[in-house]
Protein backbone atom coordinates (compact mmCIF):
# COMPACT_ATOMS: atom_id res chain seq x y z
CA UNK A 1 0.00 0.00 0.00
CA UNK A 2 1.59 3.39 -0.85
CA UNK A 3 0.70 7.00 0.28
CA UNK A 4 -1.02 8.87 -1.93
CA UNK A 5 0.46 12.79 -2.00
CA UNK A 6 -1.29 15.56 -0.34
CA UNK A 7 -2.91 17.72 -3.07
CA UNK A 8 -1.14 21.06 -2.43
CA UNK A 9 -3.27 23.77 -2.86
CA UNK A 10 -6.30 21.98 -2.37
CA UNK A 11 -9.16 22.90 0.50
CA UNK A 12 -9.15 20.76 3.40
CA UNK A 13 -10.15 16.74 3.58
CA UNK A 14 -12.77 15.47 5.94
CA UNK A 15 -12.70 12.67 8.57
CA UNK A 16 -15.70 10.09 8.30
CA UNK A 17 -16.35 7.36 11.11
CA UNK A 18 -16.96 4.39 10.04
CA UNK A 19 -18.69 1.68 11.85
CA UNK A 20 -17.61 -1.63 10.50
CA UNK A 21 -19.95 -3.95 12.11
CA UNK A 22 -19.03 -6.94 14.05
CA UNK A 23 -16.62 -8.68 11.62
CA UNK A 24 -18.73 -10.31 8.96
CA UNK A 25 -17.62 -7.70 5.70
CA UNK A 26 -21.49 -8.40 4.58
CA UNK A 27 -22.33 -5.96 8.10
CA UNK A 28 -20.82 -3.27 6.66
CA UNK A 29 -23.29 -0.28 5.44
CA UNK A 30 -23.61 0.07 2.18
CA UNK A 31 -22.77 4.04 2.87
CA UNK A 32 -19.72 2.73 4.64
CA UNK A 33 -18.69 0.40 1.98
CA UNK A 34 -18.53 3.47 -0.15
CA UNK A 35 -16.48 5.49 2.41
CA UNK A 36 -13.98 3.16 2.39
CA UNK A 37 -13.75 2.75 -1.48
CA UNK A 38 -13.74 6.54 -1.65
CA UNK A 39 -11.45 7.38 0.91
CA UNK A 40 -7.47 8.63 0.36
CA UNK A 41 -6.32 7.44 4.11
CA UNK A 42 -8.22 4.57 6.41
CA UNK A 43 -7.61 4.19 10.15
CA UNK A 44 -8.11 0.54 10.65
CA UNK A 45 -7.88 -1.49 14.08
CA UNK A 46 -8.32 -4.78 14.71
CA UNK A 47 -11.87 -6.05 15.04
CA UNK A 48 -12.39 -4.20 11.32
CA UNK A 49 -13.24 -6.95 8.61
CA UNK A 50 -10.33 -7.67 6.80
CA UNK A 51 -12.05 -8.02 3.66
CA UNK A 52 -13.07 -4.82 3.85
CA UNK A 53 -10.44 -3.32 3.34
CA UNK A 54 -9.85 -4.50 -0.12
CA UNK A 55 -12.49 -2.29 -1.50
CA UNK A 56 -10.18 0.68 -0.44
CA UNK A 57 -8.58 2.63 -3.41
CA UNK A 58 -4.94 0.46 -4.45
CA UNK A 59 -3.76 3.84 -3.83
CA UNK A 60 -5.32 4.28 -0.43
CA UNK A 61 -3.03 4.75 2.35
CA UNK A 62 -4.15 2.37 5.47
CA UNK A 63 -2.74 2.48 8.84
CA UNK A 64 -3.27 0.09 11.26
CA UNK A 65 -3.23 1.71 14.89
CA UNK A 66 -5.06 -1.36 16.39
CA UNK A 67 -4.88 -1.85 20.27
CA UNK A 68 -4.88 -4.88 21.30
CA UNK A 69 -5.43 -5.62 25.32
CA UNK A 70 -2.52 -5.13 27.12
CA UNK A 71 -0.03 -5.44 23.99
CA UNK A 72 1.20 -2.40 22.16
CA UNK A 73 -1.44 0.08 20.69
CA UNK A 74 -1.50 3.57 19.54
CA UNK A 75 -2.84 5.85 22.11
CA UNK A 76 -6.28 7.98 21.24
CA UNK A 77 -4.45 11.31 21.35
CA UNK A 78 -1.71 9.98 18.88
CA UNK A 79 -4.94 8.33 16.46
CA UNK A 80 -6.60 11.87 16.90
CA UNK A 81 -3.65 13.65 15.90
CA UNK A 82 -3.40 11.11 12.42
CA UNK A 83 -7.24 12.44 11.34
CA UNK A 84 -6.28 15.54 12.04
CA UNK A 85 -3.11 16.02 9.92
CA UNK A 86 -3.93 13.79 7.24
CA UNK A 87 -7.63 15.82 6.90
CA UNK A 88 -5.38 18.93 6.74
CA UNK A 89 -3.05 17.60 4.19
CA UNK A 90 -6.41 17.85 1.95
CA UNK A 91 -7.07 14.13 2.60
CA UNK A 92 -10.71 12.34 2.58
CA UNK A 93 -9.64 10.30 5.88
CA UNK A 94 -11.73 7.01 7.07
CA UNK A 95 -11.70 6.25 10.42
CA UNK A 96 -12.94 2.58 9.98
CA UNK A 97 -13.67 0.43 13.63
CA UNK A 98 -15.44 -2.54 14.62
CA UNK A 99 -19.21 -2.48 15.38
CA UNK A 100 -20.64 0.82 15.88
CA UNK A 101 -17.91 3.97 16.54
CA UNK A 102 -20.22 5.20 19.47
CA UNK A 103 -20.72 2.04 21.21
CA UNK A 104 -17.49 2.20 23.68
CA UNK A 105 -15.69 2.97 20.13
CA UNK A 106 -14.19 6.68 21.08
CA UNK A 107 -15.80 7.81 18.50
CA UNK A 108 -17.47 10.88 20.52
CA UNK A 109 -13.50 11.63 21.68
CA UNK A 110 -12.66 11.79 17.52
CA UNK A 111 -15.24 13.90 17.10
CA UNK A 112 -14.49 16.71 19.37
CA UNK A 113 -11.03 16.46 18.65
CA UNK A 114 -11.75 17.30 14.86
CA UNK A 115 -14.14 19.98 16.11
CA UNK A 116 -11.54 21.21 18.40
CA UNK A 117 -9.29 21.33 15.00
CA UNK A 118 -12.01 23.06 12.59
CA UNK A 119 -11.92 19.75 10.55
CA UNK A 120 -15.12 18.43 8.82
CA UNK A 121 -16.23 15.30 10.71
CA UNK A 122 -19.23 12.88 9.90
CA UNK A 123 -19.98 9.87 10.91
CA UNK A 124 -21.84 6.59 9.24
CA UNK A 125 -23.21 3.96 11.97
CA UNK A 126 -22.22 0.41 11.88
CA UNK A 127 -23.83 -2.59 13.08
CA UNK A 128 -22.89 -2.93 16.71
CA UNK A 129 -21.67 -6.21 17.74
CA UNK A 130 -23.86 -5.89 21.13
CA UNK A 131 -26.96 -6.36 19.04
CA UNK A 132 -25.44 -8.31 15.97
CA UNK A 133 -23.49 -11.39 17.56
CA UNK A 134 -26.10 -12.30 20.08
CA UNK A 135 -28.72 -12.54 16.93
CA UNK A 136 -26.14 -14.58 14.86
CA UNK A 137 -26.13 -16.95 17.57
CA UNK A 138 -29.78 -17.11 17.75
CA UNK A 139 -30.71 -14.84 20.48
CA UNK A 140 -32.63 -11.78 20.04
CA UNK A 141 -31.61 -9.15 22.73
CA UNK A 142 -35.24 -8.26 23.06
CA UNK A 143 -38.69 -10.42 22.60
CA UNK A 144 -42.21 -9.69 23.20
CA UNK A 145 -42.91 -10.91 26.98
CA UNK A 146 -39.57 -11.33 28.06
CA UNK A 147 -37.89 -8.40 27.83
CA UNK A 148 -38.86 -5.10 26.83
CA UNK A 149 -35.19 -3.56 27.42
CA UNK A 150 -31.17 -3.83 26.42
CA UNK A 151 -28.63 -2.65 28.26
CA UNK A 152 -25.12 -2.80 26.71
CA UNK A 153 -22.37 -2.46 29.03
CA UNK A 154 -18.96 -2.17 29.27
CA UNK A 155 -16.39 -5.16 30.85
CA UNK A 156 -13.70 -3.09 30.44
CA UNK A 157 -14.01 -1.39 34.07
CA UNK A 158 -14.87 -4.23 36.81
CA UNK A 159 -17.69 -3.72 38.87
CA UNK A 160 -16.80 -1.54 42.15
CA UNK A 161 -13.62 -0.24 40.14
CA UNK A 162 -13.60 3.61 41.22
CA UNK A 163 -13.95 4.17 37.61
CA UNK A 164 -16.91 2.32 37.28
CA UNK A 165 -20.21 4.58 36.29
CA UNK A 166 -22.48 1.78 36.60
CA UNK A 167 -24.37 0.57 39.38
CA UNK A 168 -24.75 -2.88 38.67
CA UNK A 169 -27.42 -3.58 41.88
CA UNK A 170 -29.58 -1.43 40.15
CA UNK A 171 -28.87 -3.14 36.91
CA UNK A 172 -29.45 -6.14 38.04
CA UNK A 173 -32.83 -5.22 38.95
CA UNK A 174 -33.78 -3.14 36.64
CA UNK A 175 -35.66 -5.98 33.97
CA UNK A 176 -33.23 -5.12 31.12
CA UNK A 177 -31.56 -8.09 28.86
CA UNK A 178 -27.74 -7.28 29.87
CA UNK A 179 -25.15 -7.53 27.09
CA UNK A 180 -21.34 -7.45 28.09
CA UNK A 181 -18.76 -6.18 25.80
CA UNK A 182 -15.09 -6.56 26.54
CA UNK A 183 -16.18 -8.36 29.92
CA UNK A 184 -13.94 -11.47 29.52
CA UNK A 185 -11.34 -10.51 31.80
CA UNK A 186 -13.94 -9.15 34.36
CA UNK A 187 -17.10 -11.88 33.51
CA UNK A 188 -16.78 -13.46 37.21
CA UNK A 189 -16.63 -9.80 38.83
CA UNK A 190 -19.60 -9.00 36.42
CA UNK A 191 -21.34 -12.34 37.55
CA UNK A 192 -21.06 -11.68 41.51
CA UNK A 193 -22.31 -8.19 41.18
CA UNK A 194 -25.27 -9.23 39.82
CA UNK A 195 -25.79 -12.12 41.93
CA UNK A 196 -25.43 -9.26 44.80
CA UNK A 197 -27.64 -7.21 43.14
CA UNK A 198 -30.32 -9.95 43.44
CA UNK A 199 -30.40 -11.16 39.87
CA UNK A 200 -31.84 -15.34 40.12
CA UNK A 201 -28.70 -17.55 39.40
CA UNK A 202 -31.05 -19.41 37.12
CA UNK A 203 -30.85 -16.83 34.43
CA UNK A 204 -29.69 -18.02 31.39
CA UNK A 205 -26.38 -16.67 29.68
CA UNK A 206 -24.49 -17.17 26.96
CA UNK A 207 -20.69 -15.78 25.67
CA UNK A 208 -19.89 -15.49 22.30
CA UNK A 209 -16.48 -15.35 21.30
CA UNK A 210 -15.52 -14.19 17.38
CA UNK A 211 -19.30 -13.76 16.78
CA UNK A 212 -20.32 -13.70 12.86
CA UNK A 213 -17.11 -15.16 12.35
CA UNK A 214 -16.75 -18.82 10.93
CA UNK A 215 -14.42 -19.29 13.82
CA UNK A 216 -17.61 -18.24 16.37
CA UNK A 217 -18.16 -20.01 19.59
CA UNK A 218 -20.87 -19.98 22.02
CA UNK A 219 -20.74 -21.08 25.72
CA UNK A 220 -24.28 -21.75 27.17
CA UNK A 221 -24.70 -21.38 31.33
CA UNK A 222 -26.78 -20.20 34.27
CA UNK A 223 -25.43 -16.84 35.46
CA UNK A 224 -23.75 -18.62 38.32
CA UNK A 225 -22.15 -21.45 36.11
CA UNK A 226 -21.44 -18.87 33.21
CA UNK A 227 -17.82 -17.70 34.22
CA UNK A 228 -16.46 -20.83 35.11
CA UNK A 229 -18.08 -22.10 31.87
CA UNK A 230 -16.04 -19.63 29.89
CA UNK A 231 -13.06 -20.21 31.45
CA UNK A 232 -13.54 -23.71 30.91
CA UNK A 233 -13.94 -23.25 27.26
CA UNK A 234 -10.96 -20.59 27.23
CA UNK A 235 -12.88 -18.31 25.63
CA UNK A 236 -10.60 -15.29 24.95
CA UNK A 237 -11.66 -11.61 23.55
CA UNK A 238 -13.48 -10.82 21.18
CA UNK A 239 -16.88 -11.89 23.15
CA UNK A 240 -20.12 -10.85 23.66
CA UNK A 241 -22.33 -12.22 26.93
CA UNK A 242 -25.69 -11.94 27.28
CA UNK A 243 -27.43 -12.58 30.39
CA UNK A 244 -31.29 -12.67 30.26
CA UNK A 245 -34.07 -15.01 29.98
CA UNK A 246 -34.15 -14.48 25.97
CA UNK A 247 -30.57 -16.61 26.49
CA UNK A 248 -32.85 -19.52 26.84
CA UNK A 249 -35.67 -19.17 23.34
CA UNK A 250 -32.93 -21.56 21.67
CA UNK A 251 -33.94 -20.17 18.30
CA UNK A 252 -30.68 -21.50 16.81
CA UNK A 253 -28.95 -24.31 18.85
CA UNK B 1 -45.45 -5.51 -9.18
CA UNK B 2 -46.57 -8.88 -9.83
CA UNK B 3 -46.70 -12.00 -8.40
CA UNK B 4 -44.00 -14.73 -9.27
CA UNK B 5 -45.65 -18.12 -9.59
CA UNK B 6 -44.59 -20.60 -7.49
CA UNK B 7 -41.94 -22.99 -8.56
CA UNK B 8 -43.87 -26.42 -8.46
CA UNK B 9 -41.54 -29.47 -7.44
CA UNK B 10 -39.13 -26.99 -6.24
CA UNK B 11 -37.69 -27.66 -2.56
CA UNK B 12 -38.97 -24.74 -0.23
CA UNK B 13 -37.72 -21.47 -0.07
CA UNK B 14 -35.89 -20.12 3.05
CA UNK B 15 -36.80 -17.01 4.95
CA UNK B 16 -34.31 -14.32 5.64
CA UNK B 17 -35.05 -11.97 8.14
CA UNK B 18 -33.66 -8.52 7.00
CA UNK B 19 -32.79 -5.18 9.03
CA UNK B 20 -33.48 -2.29 7.22
CA UNK B 21 -31.78 -0.12 9.04
CA UNK B 22 -33.26 3.36 10.27
CA UNK B 23 -34.10 5.37 7.22
CA UNK B 24 -31.26 6.31 5.37
CA UNK B 25 -30.86 3.44 2.59
CA UNK B 26 -27.27 4.04 2.92
CA UNK B 27 -27.48 2.01 6.30
CA UNK B 28 -28.81 -1.12 5.02
CA UNK B 29 -25.74 -3.49 5.14
CA UNK B 30 -24.28 -5.12 2.14
CA UNK B 31 -25.79 -8.26 2.69
CA UNK B 32 -28.99 -6.86 3.13
CA UNK B 33 -28.44 -5.40 0.00
CA UNK B 34 -27.97 -8.87 -1.49
CA UNK B 35 -30.72 -10.37 -0.12
CA UNK B 36 -33.49 -7.58 -1.03
CA UNK B 37 -31.90 -7.78 -4.60
CA UNK B 38 -32.30 -11.38 -4.77
CA UNK B 39 -35.59 -12.18 -3.08
CA UNK B 40 -38.95 -13.59 -4.62
CA UNK B 41 -40.87 -12.08 -1.99
CA UNK B 42 -40.26 -9.35 0.24
CA UNK B 43 -42.57 -8.44 3.36
CA UNK B 44 -42.33 -4.80 4.62
CA UNK B 45 -42.75 -2.36 6.96
CA UNK B 46 -43.63 1.65 7.26
CA UNK B 47 -40.15 1.86 8.64
CA UNK B 48 -38.42 0.35 5.80
CA UNK B 49 -36.04 2.78 3.29
CA UNK B 50 -38.30 3.17 0.32
CA UNK B 51 -35.37 3.48 -1.80
CA UNK B 52 -34.03 -0.11 -0.41
CA UNK B 53 -36.80 -1.39 -2.05
CA UNK B 54 -35.98 -0.60 -5.56
CA UNK B 55 -32.70 -2.84 -5.11
CA UNK B 56 -35.63 -5.73 -5.21
CA UNK B 57 -35.98 -7.78 -9.12
CA UNK B 58 -39.06 -6.38 -11.07
CA UNK B 59 -40.52 -9.63 -11.04
CA UNK B 60 -40.54 -10.04 -7.35
CA UNK B 61 -43.59 -9.64 -5.06
CA UNK B 62 -43.44 -6.60 -2.54
CA UNK B 63 -45.93 -7.30 0.32
CA UNK B 64 -46.10 -3.99 2.33
CA UNK B 65 -47.15 -5.60 6.20
CA UNK B 66 -47.10 -2.02 8.23
CA UNK B 67 -48.51 -1.95 11.50
CA UNK B 68 -49.00 1.88 11.92
CA UNK B 69 -49.88 2.74 15.44
CA UNK B 70 -54.45 2.80 16.21
CA UNK B 71 -54.61 2.29 12.39
CA UNK B 72 -55.05 -0.87 10.13
CA UNK B 73 -52.43 -3.45 10.39
CA UNK B 74 -51.51 -6.78 9.83
CA UNK B 75 -51.36 -8.97 12.83
CA UNK B 76 -48.16 -10.87 13.88
CA UNK B 77 -49.53 -14.30 13.72
CA UNK B 78 -50.94 -12.97 9.55
CA UNK B 79 -47.25 -12.10 9.29
CA UNK B 80 -45.57 -15.64 10.29
CA UNK B 81 -48.13 -17.46 8.55
CA UNK B 82 -47.48 -15.14 5.12
CA UNK B 83 -43.60 -16.16 5.57
CA UNK B 84 -44.66 -19.45 6.10
CA UNK B 85 -46.86 -19.90 3.04
CA UNK B 86 -44.80 -18.29 0.61
CA UNK B 87 -41.38 -20.32 1.38
CA UNK B 88 -43.39 -23.20 1.68
CA UNK B 89 -44.29 -22.68 -2.31
CA UNK B 90 -40.55 -22.69 -2.84
CA UNK B 91 -39.90 -18.60 -2.48
CA UNK B 92 -36.93 -17.03 -0.97
CA UNK B 93 -38.82 -14.47 1.40
CA UNK B 94 -36.96 -11.48 3.22
CA UNK B 95 -39.02 -10.09 5.64
CA UNK B 96 -37.51 -6.21 5.87
CA UNK B 97 -37.96 -4.28 8.79
CA UNK B 98 -36.76 -1.03 9.91
CA UNK B 99 -33.91 -0.74 12.71
CA UNK B 100 -32.73 -4.46 13.60
CA UNK B 101 -34.85 -7.29 13.64
CA UNK B 102 -33.78 -7.96 17.26
CA UNK B 103 -34.72 -4.73 19.08
CA UNK B 104 -38.33 -4.62 19.60
CA UNK B 105 -38.85 -5.96 15.78
CA UNK B 106 -40.64 -9.09 16.49
CA UNK B 107 -37.73 -11.15 14.60
CA UNK B 108 -37.80 -13.56 17.32
CA UNK B 109 -41.24 -14.87 17.14
CA UNK B 110 -40.78 -14.59 13.60
CA UNK B 111 -37.89 -17.50 14.01
CA UNK B 112 -39.72 -19.50 16.17
CA UNK B 113 -42.77 -19.66 13.81
CA UNK B 114 -40.70 -20.39 10.99
CA UNK B 115 -38.75 -23.05 13.02
CA UNK B 116 -41.90 -24.80 13.93
CA UNK B 117 -42.72 -24.93 10.30
CA UNK B 118 -40.19 -26.13 9.80
CA UNK B 119 -38.89 -23.49 7.54
CA UNK B 120 -35.26 -22.45 7.19
CA UNK B 121 -34.59 -19.21 8.30
CA UNK B 122 -31.70 -16.65 8.90
CA UNK B 123 -30.75 -13.17 10.46
CA UNK B 124 -29.07 -10.67 8.57
CA UNK B 125 -28.60 -7.85 11.40
CA UNK B 126 -29.46 -4.01 11.03
CA UNK B 127 -28.08 -0.60 12.59
CA UNK B 128 -30.21 -0.50 15.17
CA UNK B 129 -32.35 3.44 15.20
CA UNK B 130 -31.29 3.01 19.04
CA UNK B 131 -27.80 3.67 18.63
CA UNK B 132 -27.47 5.00 14.92
CA UNK B 133 -30.36 8.12 15.11
CA UNK B 134 -28.73 9.62 18.07
CA UNK B 135 -25.11 9.61 16.39
CA UNK B 136 -26.13 11.39 13.23
CA UNK B 137 -27.86 13.99 15.60
CA UNK B 138 -24.38 14.19 17.12
CA UNK B 139 -25.18 12.47 20.43
CA UNK B 140 -22.95 9.60 21.19
CA UNK B 141 -24.69 6.58 23.28
CA UNK B 142 -21.38 6.16 25.23
CA UNK B 143 -18.38 8.42 25.98
CA UNK B 144 -15.23 7.63 28.37
CA UNK B 145 -15.85 9.36 31.03
CA UNK B 146 -19.43 10.05 30.85
CA UNK B 147 -21.30 7.02 30.26
CA UNK B 148 -20.11 2.76 30.40
CA UNK B 149 -23.85 1.31 30.02
CA UNK B 150 -26.65 2.66 27.24
CA UNK B 151 -30.03 1.08 28.02
CA UNK B 152 -32.22 0.42 25.58
CA UNK B 153 -35.97 0.61 26.52
CA UNK B 154 -39.13 0.59 24.66
CA UNK B 155 -41.56 3.18 25.32
CA UNK B 156 -44.85 1.30 23.90
CA UNK B 157 -45.79 0.22 27.76
CA UNK B 158 -46.22 2.86 30.00
CA UNK B 159 -44.34 2.91 33.43
CA UNK B 160 -46.89 0.84 36.28
CA UNK B 161 -48.61 -0.98 33.23
CA UNK B 162 -49.15 -4.56 34.40
CA UNK B 163 -47.30 -5.51 30.83
CA UNK B 164 -44.42 -3.58 31.64
CA UNK B 165 -41.12 -5.64 32.89
CA UNK B 166 -38.86 -2.54 32.90
CA UNK B 167 -37.76 -1.53 36.43
CA UNK B 168 -37.80 2.26 35.83
CA UNK B 169 -36.85 3.31 38.99
CA UNK B 170 -33.99 0.92 38.60
CA UNK B 171 -33.12 1.85 35.32
CA UNK B 172 -33.03 5.52 36.84
CA UNK B 173 -30.31 4.45 38.94
CA UNK B 174 -27.99 2.28 36.62
CA UNK B 175 -25.96 4.69 35.50
CA UNK B 176 -26.52 4.39 31.46
CA UNK B 177 -27.35 6.64 29.21
CA UNK B 178 -31.28 5.94 28.31
CA UNK B 179 -32.48 5.44 24.99
CA UNK B 180 -36.28 5.33 24.19
CA UNK B 181 -37.97 3.86 21.50
CA UNK B 182 -41.92 3.81 20.70
CA UNK B 183 -41.76 6.33 23.10
CA UNK B 184 -43.30 9.39 22.07
CA UNK B 185 -47.06 9.00 23.55
CA UNK B 186 -45.79 7.83 27.10
CA UNK B 187 -42.41 10.52 27.70
CA UNK B 188 -44.45 12.28 29.98
CA UNK B 189 -45.02 8.93 32.19
CA UNK B 190 -41.19 7.66 31.59
CA UNK B 191 -39.67 11.31 32.54
CA UNK B 192 -41.90 11.13 35.76
CA UNK B 193 -40.81 7.51 36.62
CA UNK B 194 -37.30 8.56 35.84
CA UNK B 195 -37.52 11.47 38.11
CA UNK B 196 -39.62 9.63 40.97
CA UNK B 197 -36.48 7.18 40.49
CA UNK B 198 -33.88 9.44 41.80
CA UNK B 199 -32.35 10.68 38.34
CA UNK B 200 -31.52 13.92 37.95
CA UNK B 201 -33.65 16.50 36.71
CA UNK B 202 -31.04 18.31 35.32
CA UNK B 203 -29.99 15.31 33.22
CA UNK B 204 -29.67 16.21 29.23
CA UNK B 205 -32.08 14.75 26.94
CA UNK B 206 -33.77 14.98 23.54
CA UNK B 207 -35.85 13.82 21.52
CA UNK B 208 -35.21 12.95 17.35
CA UNK B 209 -37.63 12.47 15.36
CA UNK B 210 -37.29 10.78 11.58
CA UNK B 211 -33.88 10.35 12.48
CA UNK B 212 -31.44 9.95 9.55
CA UNK B 213 -33.67 11.46 6.70
CA UNK B 214 -34.11 15.22 5.73
CA UNK B 215 -37.05 15.95 7.38
CA UNK B 216 -35.02 14.77 10.98
CA UNK B 217 -36.01 17.48 13.92
CA UNK B 218 -34.39 17.29 17.60
CA UNK B 219 -35.49 18.62 20.55
CA UNK B 220 -33.75 19.05 23.69
CA UNK B 221 -34.16 19.83 27.35
CA UNK B 222 -33.25 18.69 30.18
CA UNK B 223 -35.50 15.37 31.75
CA UNK B 224 -37.86 17.62 33.41
CA UNK B 225 -38.90 19.57 30.64
CA UNK B 226 -38.52 17.00 27.51
CA UNK B 227 -42.22 15.88 27.74
CA UNK B 228 -43.55 19.72 27.32
CA UNK B 229 -40.78 20.97 24.96
CA UNK B 230 -41.52 17.87 22.58
CA UNK B 231 -45.00 18.24 23.15
CA UNK B 232 -44.66 21.77 22.06
CA UNK B 233 -42.89 21.06 18.87
CA UNK B 234 -45.35 18.62 17.86
CA UNK B 235 -43.13 15.58 17.83
CA UNK B 236 -44.66 12.59 15.98
CA UNK B 237 -43.63 8.85 15.81
CA UNK B 238 -41.16 7.79 14.41
CA UNK B 239 -39.02 9.32 17.23
CA UNK B 240 -35.94 8.06 19.17
CA UNK B 241 -35.42 9.98 22.90
CA UNK B 242 -32.16 9.98 24.94
CA UNK B 243 -31.76 10.71 28.70
CA UNK B 244 -28.20 11.27 29.77
CA UNK B 245 -25.28 13.28 29.88
CA UNK B 246 -23.83 12.19 26.72
CA UNK B 247 -27.05 14.01 25.19
CA UNK B 248 -25.00 17.20 26.93
CA UNK B 249 -22.07 16.70 24.73
CA UNK B 250 -23.46 19.11 21.68
CA UNK B 251 -21.26 17.29 18.82
CA UNK B 252 -23.15 18.24 16.28
CA UNK B 253 -25.45 21.86 16.93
Amino acid sequence: VTSKEPRVGESMGAVTLVGGGPGDPGLVTVAGREAIAAADVILTDRLVPRAALEWARPDAEIIDVSKSPGGRSTDQDEINRLLIEHAKEGRDVVRLKGGDSFVFGRGGEELLACADAGIDASVIPGVSSAIAVPAIAGIPVTHRGLSQAVTIVSGHVAPGHPDSTVDWAALARAGSTIVVLMGVRTLEAIADALLAGGLDPRTPAAVVADGTLPSQLAVRADLAGIAQAASSADVSPPAVTVIGDVTGLGLIS
